[in-house]
């Protein structure tokens, strides 16, 4: 101990920080759980855990569940759980034809949630980001009633976003190049002044994060852990998650399916490219294949996803032009990602966003341009599994996923973000 | 300390070759460096390194290196280096028409190289394994003479190894399907009847991991950390690495950009599938273009690397055929690479292997399918230095790969390997 000194102090503190979040953490998993539950499942002692689970019931992290569950009476301390009052994780997207706002509490339950319809489709920054602040302080105003206050706010764009910043470096389908996003937000989710930590990431990204998080079979399967998460608004965006870490690529700018050349000779298309996947697979394509311009499937089905909603029912209806379109769009898709699954070899393909709502008629060509494409391995090799899953979080996912991203700094470092985000408790 | 008892002692244990590994580690990459030098780059107390060092000296992986720079008088001490005896990683490469051979020591340097013309195409694993253990028992014995002895063994096979395994799933080109190469192997550099560990891997990503220790420009530029390397030998291979990590897939298998396809509706390909890359740039496709067949090709330059040097040769003499044969080579690439790129965007894509060498005429087409395929983000996004570099190791990058792996096991744990590769020390 000799001449460990204020080192030695500045360890114990940061010893102490991480094992508070390793207690929050795992009251979070568990659900409810006891003092002796959290020393099993951290392997600290129980003498350790008794301080750490005080300061967050101080903090009001925590709060006793033992009491609750046994009428106002019971025995103090049999049950902990996360509080569903405290810090909430605030997740926003921003659509080419529509805004959303949701907020998430340490329980992962959805406390408000609101969305609206926008015409931003090269509409400037400054407007939307007006906007989504409108939305941003209404979430804010209803959580607050219920005693929560915004922890920290993570935005979903369909566009690059540069890494570790909140600039969208070019989002093509909104028209926005190398737009920085903070003054536009800043103040929008901060009742009580305090700043609250902003981050942007593409849709895409934080969709994967949500299926990494959330995801999973109906069956109770567990979340995949190596997957390719496909998804799809106006473009086409895609994620890469190995080990269960996100893959963002040098710059930020990992996933961009949309932009893989499936007919080289192709299609000219946007970015200046030819034959990229989303000439085929992309939402403007399928509704030009159906037979459709995007004015008549608004007009025909108003609101947040109306074009996909459409589309969905004319195929259900069985409309020849729409079930021929999703299966050329299924085998773009197919050649594209089986370029990606030869080159990194996930476990599992995702389906997410719109193509999870589109899935029936998609699926059966992208399945068969897979087994087609990557079958240099004898299929014996691939273990366990449909090879393709469709996601349950659907359209969700972005911001499902953002909302979770931004309340993972209280996670991280409970008394920091307390510090911000929690009113004195009483 | 109160009951730590025999798990503290394990502990302490566990830590002492921690920290005998990370003196050798440092030791290696400096070169020569003095005990204090050691201590500062380390963080270790200069006490805490001296019984450190004296026991790596004692195993014989250390040496004095001031005695000798001071003319053999000098004082004791003053320099310490890795030693030039001891442990060597051996690397064995399995080619479709070649086998190789070399030993590395601790310093990095190839102390024997064997190399011998191969018919391996579809020949079984019997014959070829007994020709190699003969290669592999002439390395042995010459670097015997010389007081190294085999710490490890990595064959490169150009195919797909499962994962942890030494067993190739699938090698077309060698015809090969679920070959274990463990008992065609045990013995063959044993020569005091040890057994050294054996490790088998695909030799792109063999290659990859060579460029991530030994790579970097002519002009000093450090290794990439991020990049797609791609090799060809009769097929195509490549490997993705990710933070100075090799993304290996869930089944081992990542890489296969020969499978990815580039002329979805094209030429029908071994695996099953259409228009995969290696039908427009594997060996076989080029020499087809430019007028060849293998047996011209091998009759008019036999040896190792035989069909890529006349192909070299005949394009630096500007034959026609032969230039547009490697200009579509090159589109095809570039189409392949343009969707890895856009799924992981890298910060830079290297050539190695037989590609390296013919470059000159590969690259143009290549680089101009990239950017006009890639342009998705502004050019100004992308920082520093060109996005295509070509290896400096190019056809020895899979060798060098797999000694330089072989001798990880004693960097990491010097004691265990010691125990295994190096003759008691006078």
């Amino acid at each position: 101990m000799k001449g460990a000194g204020v080192k030695g102090q500045d360890t114990q503190h940061a010893l102490r920080r991480r094992n508070l979040s390793r207690v929050l953490r795992t009251v979070a998993a568990a659900g409810t759980v006891s003092r002796a539950g959290i020393a099993e499942r951290t392997g600290l002692t129980r003498a350790g855990v008794a301080p750490l689970v005080d300061e967050l019931l101080r903090l009001g992290l925590l709060v006793e569940a033992g009491r609750a569950a046994t009428g106002g009476r019971g025995r103090p301390g049999s049950g902990l759980a996360v509080s569903d009052r405290g810090p909430a994780g605030i997740g926003a997207e921003i659509g080419v034809d529509h805004l959303a706002v949701c907020a998430v509490d340490l329980r992962g339950r959805v406390r408000a949630r609101v969305a609206a319809d926008a015409a931003n489709r090269h509409s400037a920054p400054g407007p939307v980001l007006r906007r989504l602040s409108a939305l941003l302080m209404q979430v804010t105003a209803e959580i607050a009633a219920e005693g929560l206050r915004p922890a920290g706010l993570t935005v979903a764009v369909p566009g690059l976003v540069a890494r570790g910043s909140a600039t969208v470096v070019h989002a093509p389908n909104l028209g926005w190049r190398d737009a920085d996003l903070t003054p536009g937000l800043t103040g929008a989710t901060g009742t009580s002044g305090a700043p609250v930590p902003l981050s942007v990431d593409n849709e895409a990204h934080l969709g994967a994060l949500a299926e990494l998080r959330l995801g999973g079979g109906a069956d109770g399967l567990a979340p995949p852990t190596d997957f390719v998460h496909v998804s799809a608004e106006s473009g086409i965006g895609a994620a890469v998650v190995v080990d269960g870490q996100l893959l963002r690529g040098a710059r930020g700018f990992a996933g961009e399916l949309g932009h893989v050349p499936v007919y080289p000779d192709g299609r000219p298309c946007g970015c200046g490219g030819r034959g990229c996947l989303e000439q085929y697979a992309g939402e403007q394509a399928v509704l030009r294949a159906a037979g459709l311009t995007p004015e008549q499937a608004a007009a025909a089905h108003p609101g947040p996803g109306a074009r996909i909603a459409l589309l969905a029912r004319r195929a259900a209806d069985g409309d020849a032009a729409t079930t021929g379109a999703l299966h050329e769009a299924g085998t773009a898709l197919g050649i594209a990602l089986a370029g990606a699954v030869n080159m990194l070899d996930p476990r599992t393909v995702v389906l997410g966003g719109a193509l999870a709502r589109l899935a029936p008629w998609i699926l059966p060509s992208l399945e068969g341009e897979l087994a087609l494409r990557t079958a240099v391995a004898p299929a014996a090799a691939r273990p366990g599994g449909p090879l393709v899953a469709v996601s349950r979080l659907g359209a969700d996912g972005p911001l499902l996923g953002a909302a979770h991203g931004a309340l993972r700094a209280v996670l991280d470092d409970p008394v920091t973000a307390d510090a911000r985000a929690h009113p004195p408790h009483r």
